[in-house]
């Protein structure tokens, strides 16, 4: 057996940063993504914390961040520790299949027999043991030839996330808990939800791929050849003079489409997948209903307040309150509320209407409001 | 008979422009109180509206504007055409007895036998011929010895404004509507203002006065004789180079004391007071939800928007929106909202808890945030 505290044998986290979270705005922005932000209190951006999590995993030189141009300072002012060599630049977002399995490529010419494990950078994961254990499982899968994943056991009938059917125990050595996986399947209606809840054998997707590098890269070659073509010619290219010119050229063509469907789907239909059931509290906070939530520990009579400078005055008030500015913020007698308060643009809503933000984005796109996204 | 389009003879017109409005922060504030602000979307304060109102009644030099010295600039700057004498400043707010009774001390030395009407700077009356129209008749009233007042005709049980029960018609020459007083009444619940409302002898206490100002000292020294010493004292040496010593002696030490106490109550106990029925559409914009009303015309539907430079995002909102910032503002989902939003402080509550805004100042207040105030 090898040291548990120590990092896993030829494992490497990924963390793909990319994404704005548009559910979040007016917070998120497109010069200020979601990973940026600290929604947990933790006095820390949620990259940083993905950061923590991972590095005891894989060690420190062996996590490697995909994320855009425009974040690399914010990136590597997070992440001081980051080698330089781990900084995988995107001139425009390509999605996930492209970000992960780029990172896969450059790490498999690197070190043959990588495994890799991808891993959002605005999560939350406060069990950090729970999950490290989860991951120590998940590699053993990769090892084991499978693409695996790890979903999230439900504690509620959540309509804001995909789900995993699990099939039968796989009998994995050192992966006890690994399962087949039936199919994926996209947010539910909360009716569905529910019967997912009470069957026992749904999981949250929460994105999380960990393989083999030769192997993730071989399921691309069965669905997306073209895709695998240009990425192993990027990663011939990455460590040469060549990158720059090989990645205007390959980059912004290579289709957009994230590793669910182009990997994770067909890889469980042929059986190739492999899922551990994730036992720690999970939240991808999407939008501020899931903010405030999460910092009530669920209580609703509660006004959670972030901001370090906040001036909140509540009277017979319950929500959440984000605040950049030092304005004060008076709140009388509004329950449910989600107040965000930023320099150019504050945001109105409620809980229940919190997943509907994306729409004000949208919107404002359309009006030309850019100054403002 | 007199031209109805001239200004009437011996008539003064007094502005008492005091009161910051506090239901109405953080839009008012001490030094922007309520009437230095457009409420009705007319283009134009408050305060000039009721100079525009009043102006064709007494004639532009027969306007007297009471008001602190800290608004000086600001009233001279939305009254070019005030003349200098009939700006009377406050060291400090001492309540409306105090600066209506001084107002009508001063005049009354200046020209005596004057008879003047006190209007409140921040009150919205759209119909100005029905208006002069009854103030017309309450000249008439004065001039036959009356303390006279306004009272408006209620539309709707309303609980945020005092009421006066009507009695016997007094017929009066040129005031065919005056009528007698029985009693004033504090503001009602909604159970008694219904009633008020079917009986249709109550009318809604606008808070205006007119009367002979020797008329109105002489009932003033019936109920507080200290103070209308002090203010006869005030009045003499106003116009002298002694005003500034005598001020500064008697001022801060003039009773703090609502007129109708003082004066009205106890006028209409000793049959000395005489009412005019308005028929004119008239509100005090006492708070955000008076404020909504006004410019929806009642569309509960509705969303009202007030600020020149506003730019706001609304999906399924209703309520008002005040905008003195440039900032994009987005509301999502939420109804009857009061979104008030100003450099240094923001409000959000619900029309349902207008009310309840002045809370917060007191909150304010108590907390030591006096920069918002």
């Amino acid at each position: 057996m090898s040291d548990p505290s120590a990092p896993i044998d030829r494992f490497y986290s990924v963390i793909p940063a990319g994404g704005v979270g548009s559910r979040l705005w007016p917070l998120s922005r497109a010069d200020a993504p979601k990973f940026l932000h600290d929604l947990t209190g933790s006095g820390q951006t949620l990259l940083r914390d993905t950061w923590d999590r991972l590095a005891p995993i894989s060690g420190e030189q062996r996590i490697m961040v995909v994320t855009g141009r425009a974040h690399r300072a914010a990136v590597e002012a997070q992440l001081p520790e980051l080698a330089d060599p781990n900084v995988v630049l995107e001139s425009e977002g390509r999605e996930s299949t492209a970000a992960i399995c780029l990172a896969a490529a450059i790490l498999q010419r690197r070190e043959p027999g990588v495994i890799i494990g991808s891993f959002a950078a605005d999560h939350v994961i406060p069990d950090h043991e729970l999950f490290a254990a989860a991951v120590a499982e998940a590699v053993r899968a990769a090892e084991a030839g499978f693409i695996a994943t790890i979903g999230i056991r439900p504690t509620e009938p959540a309509i804001g996330f995909g789900y995993i059917e699990t099939g039968e125990p796989l009998a994995i050595d050192g992966a006890p808990s690994a399962r087949s996986v039936r199919k994926f399947v996209e947010k539910p209606s909360l009716h569905t939800a529910k019967k997912y809840l009470e069957s026992g054998s749904f999981l949250w997707n929460a994105g999380m791929f960990i393989a083999r590098a030769d192997r993730l890269l071989e399921e691309l070659g069965k669905t997306e050849p073209e895709m695998l073509a240009g990425i192993l010619e990027l990663a011939e290219a990455w460590d040469t003079p060549r990158r720059g010119a090989v990645v205007d050229r390959i980059w912004p063509n290579l289709k957009k489409v994230a590793i669910d469907y182009s990997i994770a789907e067909p890889a469980a239909k042929a059986g190739a997948l492999a899922v551990i059931p994730g036992r720690f509290r999970w939240d991808d906070v999407g939008d501020f209903a899931s903010v405030r939530k999460m910092q009530s520990g669920g209580r609703t009579s509660d006004l959670v307040i972030l901001g370090a400078d906040a001036r909140i005055l509540s009277d017979a008030s319950s929500g959440i309150v984000v605040s950049q500015s030092k304005r004060v913020i008076s709140l009388v007698g509004v329950k449910d509320i989600v107040v965000v308060d930023t320099p150019d643009a504050l945001l109105v809503t409620t809980t229940a209407n919190a997943q509907r933000v994306k729409s004000v984005v949208d919107a404002l796109k359309l009006n030309g409001s850019d100054d403002v996204l």
